[in-house]
């Protein structure tokens, strides 16, 4: 049985937010530099409005880097140091809801505020890291402007990457939430599931969060058996990815299903079936008369077409 | 050059959180019975007082599982829903702090509340487990006790694995939070480095938070050029390990250095230096003039035997 490519993000290129290529230089040591930076009108940033970032949607997808002095007159929620690009430095901005006249005076004819999740797939790798950065950074503040530990309202420090109460001195950092994602097979077949909700016909890898106390491989096992009954023998790490909905780490396995039978758990799946090598196939090429490919830019994805090309041996 | 075995984590007893052996039963669908439960005076519990777990320190040590009416009289901070134990409900409880008159009543000759780091490696793999949820749960819920997106105070869910905001209705999750920590080689020489506070000799391999927007891989290879200033090449996953000081999951990567000159953030590290195979063997048998290795218990440690006998391939 072939070995999994030791360095799996490398290879499946189709991991946006993963994928090789650039990366952010997050200068570290630059960050509490952020409240100068902020008032000064040439410093380059990318804006956020309720969630959406902004981007120039010619032929190359490109994230926005506005001066801050195109959000004169505007009040920002919250802003944050990302890094250095091209040695400058380069903060993200949360503009919150807009008019419909600030959003005018702001936008261009080709300048949008987008779903991250309907344009990551043609942004560059680090246009799609400093959009996750941004998002995931952003989104943890909207979340956390008051102290868990007594109440208070807490405060922004080191240019983002940290909150701290006044009133009770704690100190608060970003969140990032480890979830598993499993690429489950037995004999010439993968387990694909689909949760309620979700758009007609898409199935998925399982996947859960991890939870205190146990390691990502008795995740896998545990998830396994709660939402599909089956019992998971060896589990190998494949490769992860930064999933910025809000803030997760999905971190991908592959896992070895030591039986056939499926007792779904109707509260966690709407339903899960075991489907062969060469009809998932058709799943990934959009030809299958029932069920639809998990997202382009999903891990889920990658791992699904790593396995049916053969890249990734299953179980 | 021998791949690393792929589920590592099975192989390297030494990591107790971690260790081969029975898992709990977390039992995801009854834990909205812990309200009800912590009332009948025969469901049984681990207890925590100020961090520290009850231990029975007899021959086998062995977390104490105790009626929920040994504790009459007493005013648990928390309680919360760990999982089943022989098809038995089994709870953890916080006390909070206690006095020495209720202490002892609580305690007999050999049972102690300790610090889990002083007493996990003497554990099954099982009370390890049960221990570091426990300690992982409670801890979060004595740091979350106020909504931190309207700073109202919060009340329990789940049987400790929610919390809800009657305020404005925002649920919050156990925080795991993911570290890399990383097996850094080249040509037979490991990295090892050292931070203040530590320890005098204590040296172990470096480590970092995963922040928003970024892999692993990635986290690994900015962590190192950060503390050490080694540029990294290929990384490897090789295994992770829960750690509840106070919620981290640890997820071990090898790494290979490109380069040999260190440039140490002094910020961070107090030192770095490479270390032979030879030597690092002493370091390990307690048998070196200057090094102190890392605790029996700690996945880094598992990963440096791991290399020093070959288990594990550098690079």
């Amino acid at each position: 049985m072939p070995t999994p490519a030791p360095d799996l993000v490398s290879d499946l290129a189709s991991i946006t937010f993963a994928s090789p290529g650039q990366r952010l230089d997050r200068a570290y040591a630059r960050r509490p530099e952020m409240a100068q930076l902020a008032t000064l009108p040439e410093t380059r940033t990318v804006a956020l409005s309720e969630g959406r970032i902004a981007v120039a949607l010619d032929a190359d997808k490109r994230l926005c880097r506005w001066h801050r002095s195109r959000l004169a007159g505007l009040d920002p929620i919250e802003t944050v140091f990302l890094g250095l690009e091209d040695e400058s430095p380069l903060l993200a901005t949360d503009l919150g809801p807009l008019t419909e006249e600030q959003a005018q005076a702001l936008l261009g004819e080709h300048v949008k505020f987008i779903d991250l999740r309907s344009i990551s797939p043609e942004l560059s790798a680090l246009d799609a890291e400093i959009a996750a950065t941004a998002r995931a950074l952003l989104g943890w503040h909207a979340r956390h402007r008051f102290c868990s530990v007594c109440g208070a309202p807490s405060g922004i420090e080191d240019g983002g990457w940290r909150r701290r109460c006044p009133a009770c001195g704690a100190t608060h950092f970003p969140r990032v939430d480890p979830v598993v994602i499993m690429l489950v097979t037995r004999e010439d077949h993968v387990l694909i599931g689909r949760q309620k909700g979700w758009p007609p016909g898409l199935h998925s890898l399982l996947a859960g969060y991890i939870e205190p106390g146990e390691t990502p491989e008795d995740a896998v096992r545990r998830e396994v058996m709660e939402e599909a009954g089956v019992p998971i023998g060896r589990v190998d790490y494949l490769a992860s990815q930064p999933w910025p909905f809000p803030s997760t780490l999905m971190i991908g396995y592959r896992a070895e299903a030591l039986d056939w039978p499926l007792l779904v758990d109707p509260v966690e799946l709407e339903g899960a079936e075991w489907v062969s090598r060469a009809e998932m196939a058709r799943v990934l090429a959009g030809d299958h008369e029932r069920l639809a490919s998990p997202r382009r830019d999903a891990i889920a994805r990658s791992m699904l077409a790593a396995w049916v090309t053969g890249e990734v041996a299953g179980f």
